[in-house]
């Protein structure tokens, strides 16, 4: 079993906080700090522009990649950071849909997160071809998938509820009726055991600055299932993606494998903080990091159900039906979330009416679940989310 | 006059080094070691989800953008920072594109950076709809303007010799044959005045780990005209781009100017670095810096030319016609250029036969351009080139 103990101790979490919102940006490893000082000093001020090969720069994105890779069972070679999630979403849709030339219809549900969805809006304006975007409810998606699906495009994880989709099952029935799939992993990477190869998974993109711990703004990743990697067409063609980049030639050539999935000049600043980050993973099992996710998820929902009746709980009760966030309902879910962040308990609100909590074992535990409880039940009972401070803003409406 | 004794002692320069490959990767502003340690443990450490609004990281591409908006001749928010110059040259490409939709010409020239070409090739493949990409010598791109041109995209400045665009002069020719202009200004920003106003440009995009040492993989910036800013469609339609990024609606309403081209998460760690790189700027003339290094380059030229005669000048010879970047060709180029810096001197080689040097009086003097002419004649002098150690690496060819 995973010590959780040496972990916790990885991470700065400030005095008397409670952090449960992993699930939207991860903690500070305490490592990061030095290794970025460190890069900056002796590899960017020392090494200069010589750093790109003598610290290793330039291959970065794809030893990064490999790391990443290991937590979603990824092989060697088939995943490479770079960019944001957005633009990977971008790369792996336009090249799923030209993988599938015949098809039409990208499939999604509501649950998706919206920007994948805007990215997918804004694909099809310029393709302008007749292609369409269809969103159905999460719970209708097996069923929509059909012989007109091109693209089966979803998150597993729902960034509201936590509902998870069962991946394998859902590209089995994509593929059987001719359709690749688009997987993003950004509420799964970190959270629970993800197995793209295993899954079948054609393409999967995902962040790295919630579960991942990479920091705010953190490099996103993409992987394209190997027997894709020399066909797919990146769309977001940079140099970085050549197959040979400093050639300078003024046509494009796709590089090899993935690494036709590289655009612009990586960040290298970004990609070590996440390096530090990464090897919290070291000796961790993403298992066992499961297991107690879930067991302090049922504790939470047992407590929060018991003793704040007004919650309605938006999640599904079964843990290995969600990820590792849990939301409950609440018209007054915005100010309910401020009076909890004024205490120290930091989770996040949703639109229109979700308070959502990360349970995140690398530095939670029970002893804070049970304390944030408190806090939750003292609020709820005493109405202290009804003070004007903790009022909407208009902005965020 | 700018006092350049003081900016270069904001930067780490190492002991024995003549660094002459700002335009390829800007030096360590010392400043941005701390700003960043500072903002990892203050903002995201202490802050954590929070410092999205309490430490400005959700303003922050707008912040940085019109930073640097003001060395580019940019109004208050027509300039917004994120992904890199790649994506930047997609999200203005597009735009352009789709503001003159009865044109199916982008015109474009071979001394314009290859990722831009490549990045216009990916968008031509997936429009799909007959534009095409024509690709004319630098000095035949004016008269290559004509009514068939949808948009004239270039880089001001040729990567390879320096050779300087005159932007406000092929632009006007541009607008008088209705077609819309993508600058690029890698090799202008912070290297001499530009005025994108002035000039009447309508997109200008640019990276700042050049001339704005933001660090490897620093940001990318876009400037709209605002006459296009609520017209053009960003193509990369990402959250943050949405008019109400945190209504999370299921379909893409694009943000009011400027803002439509964020995309994805920013990235705030390489932002705080940018931060801190564009201190440097304050109180700093750029006309001061474009004659002081228009006055470094002449030196060079005049004492490499009078010293080493097997080198032939690429670049302009004419301070104004140039950037502040100088090439010689040599077909031994690689290998001379590993000898320099093997002894300190650095600039760059680009394939297949130039050795490039950059002139950034914010960290450079004559003594050091005078230091390095020295090396470089005795190099040439006693073919010092000729090692095993310098030969090309098959890779780069």
């Amino acid at each position: 079993m995973t010590d959780f103990v040496h972990t916790r101790s990885l991470f700065h979490i400030p005095d008397g906080v409670v952090y449960m919102d992993g699930n939207s940006l991860g903690p500070l490893p305490i490592a990061a700090q030095e290794r970025v000082a460190k890069m900056m000093r002796d590899e960017w001020g020392e090494q200069l522009i010589k750093g790109w090969n003598s610290a290793g720069w330039y291959v970065q994105p794809r030893k990064v990649g490999d790391r990443i890779g290991k937590l979603i069972g990824a092989a060697e070679g088939t995943v490479v950071m770079g960019d944001t999630l957005s633009i990977k979403v971008y790369q792996a849709l336009a090249s799923a849909l030209n993988l599938n030339p015949s098809r039409r219809v990208i499939l999604s549900d509501s649950g998706n997160f919206p920007s994948d969805l805007y990215m997918a809006q804004g694909l099809l304006e310029l393709l302008d071809d007749g292609c369409e975007l269809d969103i159905v409810e999460p719970e209708e998606v097996e069923a929509a998938i059909d012989d007109s699906t091109a693209v089966l495009m979803l998150t597993e994880v729902d960034y509201r509820t936590g509902r998870l989709h069962n991946m394998k099952e859902l590209t089995a029935k994509a593929h059987a009726h001719g359709a690749l799939t688009v997987w993003d992993l950004a509420h799964s990477a970190g959270a629970l055991p993800v197995d793209v190869t295993a899954a079948q998974a054609d393409f999967a993109v995902g962040c790295t600055y919630k579960y991942l711990n990479g920091g705010p703004g953190a490099p996103a990743f993409i992987y394209v299932a190997p027997e894709h990697a020399d066909a797919a067409r990146p769309a977001l063609s940079g140099w970085m993606g050549h197959e040979a980049p400093f050639a300078f030639d003024l046509d494009y050539r796709p590089g090899h494998g993935i690494e036709r999935m590289r655009c612009g000049t990586p960040p290298v600043i970004a990609l070590t903080a996440l390096e530090a980050a990464l090897d919290v993973w070291d000796g961790v099992s993403m298992d066992d990091v499961r297991a107690v996710s879930i067991g302090l998820g049922d504790l939470f929902v047992r407590e929060v159900e018991g003793r704040c009746p007004e919650l309605t709980l938006a999640s599904p009760r079964s843990g290995n039906k969600r990820g590792s966030q849990i939301s409950f309902l609440h018209e007054q879910g915005y100010a309910i979330m401020q009076a909890l962040i004024a205490r120290g308990v930091i989770g996040d609100f949703r639109a229109p009416d979700a308070i959502r909590f990360g349970f995140t074992p690398l530095y939670l535990g029970e002893a804070e679940v049970l304390k944030a409880v408190d806090i939750l039940a003292d609020i709820m009972a005493n109405r202290l989310w009804d003070m004007p401070e903790y009022r909407r803003r208009a902005a965020l409406t």
